[in-house]
């Protein structure tokens, strides 16, 4: 609970036994219902702040932590019910960790690793599936599949990818990388679930579908973008196209992966070589629309090192060499019953250290 | 307008000048405004009557039978304004088309042509853009991209795609191919226009992403599935497995592409390989959720024929080998002003012929 004070104050959205939904803040270890405040927060969703605009989030800050300050309305986490933060419009997945892209391309694809030819130009993405994104604490059950040519059943390569993921709240197209802070709301942890098997057989040439279509978690709690300190990005080689520049800010997140009560990895975000800026003006230079309630997602966050990996297809190199967990039993994949944390601390604007809001699931048969 | 006779009846949104959204049908070259039924037909959105499930669009199709067997309150079409007839959910595409798989692989990798290994063992799909789904008629602004590596501009081979989309209703989970008929509500066609130099240089390993995420029209008329007679599929070998089986109905839509005022093409939706209840069988095999208002859609239908191509990519050979238009001009690819119109015949389940409700657009820079 520490990393939840008054300098962070991500938002949910909760509600108590019988209780409607409310928007609310987390401070410490309880929810400050910000019903009390009226107008876009006393409406049950973050949709409505969101679509209203930085002038206006701003305002709800300065609201919030006047609240804060006084005597808030507080309620116990341990009482309430977290959902979904927001309505997901459109999900899309980016691949912008080039350690990750390398790894995968090594593991998966050994006969002619690398990265793909464009892949030092443009942020690559694709769309997802937003019906399935769900929030933290969401049991997941392990998707069946065509696992190869003429069989069908329960994947054998159940994979996490451990992400971060931008929340848009005001639409727009053709968004310059310079605008980012004016659309994008705020951020969440994403994991992004993958049936590796599934993956392999199905995904030439139009890409993963049904791998990663069964369930995506993120966070019940959003950090506003402004909360967190920027840091420069990676250096970028070649120098990206003027529509991807500058590259706008990046954030000095640091994951922790936890399966069952193990740490596994520790993905370092300021690795990452798109920024999230890039991103949208990439997703939308074509002249595509982002609505409120877009989500796109970092793509799976890797470092260089082999504990810093977001996936366990890079952990174990694709099940060949198993991790060993605190209990002494050992992993390539998920079995059915394990559980996965992902956690993120980070420099706040103010400099203290904040903790986002953790995404994590158990898997079911 | 010949084909909207009272056998029809395909459902709609429209408005007058200042006026709200209500639910229709077209009756000849009329709209029959449903608002006087009240209930579900009442709300100004199809959504509602589509959530309701099969034994509600039964009795919606009985009342909406009776009062155009009455006396209808008819409002000319050129009165109104017609919109996006559902709010999307999640847009997904299939690549069910053998003919065009194949010709498409022939055209863009001739040094390894031929389908994908997986081709005949499940319905190849990926996610779309549900934000830019639009209604026929919406004019479609060129996108610019990456066309090639350090170029980005204007995309120089904008193409169409003609397919026909289906609409969920009722919501689900692994959906037997036996059950289609209870999810899925009607029929659209579908124009999912492709930028084809930006899919070239950003679709491996993920997928096509800006090159079609920039818009895809659907007709404005919505066509009841039990509207349409069925007919049998085309033989599948090897037979598919277990969960895609019974294939379920195919559907004898037969399309016509204009460009300009030149008929160009003439796709046969009774070829395509895969059907639509494969399609949602497939998509929801892994536990993926399909909600109200889903857009699914077939892919490019493609005959074995020159002349029953859904895309210019196939028409033209990739531009190598242009087409004359009946103005004497001569097309690769669509240039701006150029207007395309997709519409489509089909035998009623009572032996009639019926029109579909269309889809155009026109091209600005």
């Amino acid at each position: 609970m520490s990393g939840f004070g008054p300098r962070h104050l991500p938002y949910g959205v909760f509600s108590r036994p019988g209780g409607e939904r409310r928007v609310g803040v987390r401070l410490w270890s309880s929810v400050v219902d910000l019903s009390v405040l009226g107008g876009l927060l006393a409406t049950g969703s973050l949709n409505p702040l969101m679509a209203a605009g930085r002038r206006e989030w701003t305002a709800a800050r300065e609201a919030v932590a006047g609240l804060v300050a006084s005597e808030p309305p507080l309620i116990p986490l341990r009482d309430v019910t977290l959902h979904l933060p927001f309505e997901v419009a459109d999900y899309t997945d980016f691949y912008s960790s080039e350690h990750h892209a390398r790894n995968v391309s090594e593991i998966l694809r050994p006969d002619s690793p690398g990265l793909s030819p464009q892949w030092k130009h443009l942020p690559i993405g694709y769309h997802g599936r937003s019906a399935t994104v769900v929030v933290s604490g969401t049991p997941i059950q392990r998707p069946s599949g065509q696992l190869a040519e003429g069989v069908f059943g329960p994947t054998r390569r159940l994979d996490v990818e451990a992400e971060v993921g931008f929340v848009v709240g005001r639409p727009g197209r053709r968004i310059a990388t310079t605008a980012f802070a004016e659309h994008v709301f705020g951020v969440v942890l994403v994991n992004d679930w993958s049936a590796r098997d599934l993956q392999a057989w199905e995904y030439r040439p139009l890409g993963p579908f049904l791998a990663k279509s069964f369930a995506t978690t993120v966070s019940p709690w959003v950090t506003p973008i402004d909360t967190l300190a920027t840091v420069a990005g990676v250096a970028q080689e070649p120098e990206p196209l003027d529509y991807l520049r500058p590259a706008g800010p990046a954030f000095d997140l640091r994951l922790a992966v936890e399966w069952n009560d193990t740490l596994v990895s520790r993905p370092p975000f300021a690795s990452m070589y798109w920024t999230a800026a890039q991103q949208l003006a990439h997703l939308t230079s074509n002249g595509a629309a982002v609505r409120t309630g877009d989500l796109y997602a970092s793509g799976t966050v890797s470092g260089p090192a082999r504990d810093e990996v977001g996936s366990f297809l890079e952990l174990t190199r694709n099940g060949a060499e198993p991790v060993t967990l605190s209990d002494g039993t050992s992993r390539g994949y998920l079995e059915n019953g394990d559980w996965v944390r992902i956690g993120a601390t980070a420099r706040s604007a103010g400099g203290e250290e904040i903790t986002l809001g953790s995404v994590s699931g158990t898997i079911v048969a």
